[in-house]
C-alpha cells in the first residue's frame, strides 16, 4: 500500500486533500546529485543501462525536492535501440543514430521488441520499487510511437522533422506498419514496467506539434489510443502531447486518466475540452528563473485556474538544467502548502 | 496602378476572382536560380546587402512560380545590426551575435535605428518596385519586436530561447525598454519600405510560440500592436504569430489587416476566432513532398475551407529548401485555377 497516493487518487479522478505534485525531468541535470551520480558512467547510454544508477537517480527528487511521485529514470529512445536500430547520446547535441529507416526492408528487418530486450529498465523499475518502499508512486513512461517514429526516421533531433514528416506523406503505408511495429513493442514495454511496478504510466509525445491535427490523430494518436486500451485496465494512463494544442477533446476519448498540458494551454479552456479527466501541467519552465514573488503570483493563477480536484500539478515541459534547485524546491512547497480556501 | 492587384484587395477585404497566392521562403534556396544567383555573393551578409541581388531573387518567383506578389528579400536580424549589434549567418548553423543585450547598460549603448541605417534594404525595394513594373506587389517585413528582442539577448536560435525567457521573467522593465528600442527602429524601417514602394507589410513573430498566452500578450502583441498603428494607415499589415494558436482573437483586436495562420490552426476555428480579418495560410510545407494527387487533396480541403474571399493562400511556415520546385509549381498552378464551383 502506498503510504503517499494522492498521484494515484488524483489521476483516478478521486477527491483528494491538496493536488499532488512532480515534475517532468526532476531525476535530472537541475540536481547536484544527479550529476554526481551521473559522473559514475561512461555515457548516457552506460548510465540509462545500469538499474542501480537509474533507481538512485530516480528517488534523489523525492528525498531532495519533496514531489508526490517518482518516475523511472530512462530515456524515450531504448525502444528503437530494443528493435534493432541503436544509437548514441551526443554531449550538448542530443540522439544521433547511425542509420535510420528508409525502406520497407529497413522496418522488416526490426523486430517486435518485448520485454527482455528492454531487462535493464525493468529491473530499475524493480529496484526503484522496493528503495521507494511505498513512500510515493512510481510513474514508468514510454515514447508515442509517433515521436519514436521520428527519430528512426530522421536520425537526430531536427526543429522541423522534415525527413519523417516527407515519409509520412510518401509512404503512409510503410509509416503504418512502422508505427504498429512500435506500438506493440511499445505495449509489451509498458505491461512489463506495470509488473516490475510502476503505479501509472505517461506517454510523451514530445514531437506531436510538427504534425497537422489530421496528421496528429492518424499518425500519433490512433496508436497512442492502442497503447492506452493495453494499458488503462491496469494502471492510470497519462497522455502527454506537446503542442498538440487542437487535440485536447480527442485526446479525452482515449481509455487515459489524464491529459498533460503545455504552458501555451489554457487551463479555463482545457477544463472545457478535457472533459472527466484529471489534466496535468502546465507551468511554463521558466518560470522557475523569476524572483519567489514572482513564481508565487504566477502559480497562484494556475491552481486556482485548474482547481484542486483532478489535476496533478507539473511544468508545461521538462525542467531546464540551469534552474536553480532551490527555486525548484520552494515551488513544490509552495504548490504542497498552497491554501486553496483563502 | 498594380496589374495584378489580387493580394491588396484580398487584403482588404475586397472582394476578388480568385484567392492571391505567395510562398514563405519564395525567394530561397528551393529555386536553383536563387543558388546561383547566391553563389555571386561571398557570404550571407553579403547577399543581403546587395540590392541589385536582392532584387533578383525576390523577383525570380514572380517570373518562375507565378505567385501573385513578391517579397524583399532580406533577413529579420538586419533591424539588431542596424542597432549596433552585428552579427553573421554560419552555414548550416543560423544566426550568430558576438555579443548579447545582458544588462542595461547593453541596452543603452544601442541606437535607435533609422532608414539610413538599413539604406541598403530600401534601394533593394525601389529598385525592386521598379523591375517589377507593377506586374505584381511588393510586401515589405521586419520581425516582431519579440523576435529580434529572443535573438538579441539568446545569440543565436533555439529549440526553447530559455535565456531571453529569463530575461523576461527576471528583467521585465529592462525588457521592456528593450522592445520599445526595437519596436522604434523598426517602425522607422517599415515607414521606410512603405515609402520606398513596399505594398504591404508582414511581421513575423516567428518565436511566439516559446511564450506563455499572457507573456505574448504583454511582450509581444503589445508591440506589434504599436508597428500595426504606425503602418496600418499607410498600407495593409499582415501578422504571423508561429504556434500562438491561443491568440487570434486578440490578434484580430489589432489595426492589422491580415492574420497568418501555421498549419496546426484549423480554418474554421479560424475563421470564427479572427472575425473580419483576411487570413492567410497555411498548408504544412510538408505536404509539397507528397504526390500530386496528395496535394490536390489536401489543397481542395484547405480552400473550401478557408473560402474564395478574405483569404491568402499560402503556406503555414516558409518553403524548406529541399522541396522540389515542380511541386511548388504544380501547387501555385492548381490554387490559382481551382473552380470553387464545382
Amino acid at each position: 500500500m502506498l503510504k503517499n497516493d494522492l498521484l494515484i487518487k488524483a489521476a483516478k479522478g478521486l477527491d483528494v486533500s491538496r493536488p499532488p505534485i512532480w515534475l517532468m525531468r526532476q531525476a535530472g541535470r537541475v540536481l547536484p546529485e544527479y550529476r554526481a551520480t551521473r559522473s559514475k558512467a561512461k555515457n548516457f547510454l552506460d548510465f540509462v543501462k545500469n538499474p542501480e544508477l537509474a533507481c538512485e537517480v530516480s528517488i534523489q527528487p523525492v528525498d531532495i525536492l519533496g514531489v508526490d511521485a517518482a518516475i523511472i529514470f530512462s530515456d524515450i529512445l531504448v525502444i528503437p535501440e530494443a528493435m534493432g536500430l541503436p544509437y548514441q547520446m551526443i554531449e550538448a547535441k542530443g540522439p544521433w543514430f547511425e542509420n535510420t529507416i528508409k525502406t520497407k526492408f529497413d522496418i522488416d528487418a526490426l523486430k517486435i521488441a518485448d520485454a527482455t530486450d528492454l531487462n535493464y529498465v525493468i529491473k530499475a523499475i524493480e529496484l526503484t520499487k522496493k528503495e521507494l518502499n511505498n513512500r510515493v508512486p512510481l510513474i514508468g513512461f514510454a515514447g508515442a510511437p509517433f515521436t519514436i517514429f521520428a527519430y528512426m526516421i530522421e536520425g537526430s533531433g531536427s526543429k522541423t522533422f522534415s525527413k519523417a514528416k516527407q515519409f509520412l506523406y510518401t509512404q503512409p503505408e510503410l509509416s503504418h506498419q512502422l508505427l504498429d511495429k512500435i506500438t506493440q513493442s511499445t505495449i509489451h514495454y509498458l505491461k512489463a514496467q506495470v509488473e516490475a511496478g510502476a503505479d501509472l504510466i505517461q506517454i510523451f509525445d514530445s514531437w506531436a506539434g510538427v504534425l497537422t491535427e489530421q496528421m496528429f490523430y492518424e499518425f500519433s494518436l490512433n496508436y497512442i489510443s492502442k497503447i492506452c486500451n493495453a494499458i488503462s485496465s491496469l494502471v492510470p494512463v497519462t497522455i502527454f502531447a506537446k503542442d498538440a494544442h487542437y487535440a485536447i477533446e480527442e485526446i479525452s476519448k482515449t481509455s487515459c486518466s489524464v491529459i498533460g498540458l503545455d504552458w501555451t494551454i489554457n487551463p479555463t479552456i482545457a477544463r472545457q475540452q478535457g472533459i472527466n479527466k484529471t489534466l496535468q501541467g502546465n507551468v511554463d519552465p521558466c518560470l522557475l528563473y523569476a524572483d519567489e514573488k514572482k513564481i508565487i503570483s504566477e502559480t497562484q493563477v494556475m491552481l486556482n485556474a485548474f482547481g484542486k480536484q483532478k489535476y496533478i500539478c507539473n511544468l508545461g515541459h521538462g525542467l531546464y538544467p540551469d534552474i536553480d534547485k532551490e527555486k525548484v524546491k520552494f515551488f513544490v512547497d509552495f504548490v504542497k502548502n498552497y491554501n486553496y480556501n483563502l
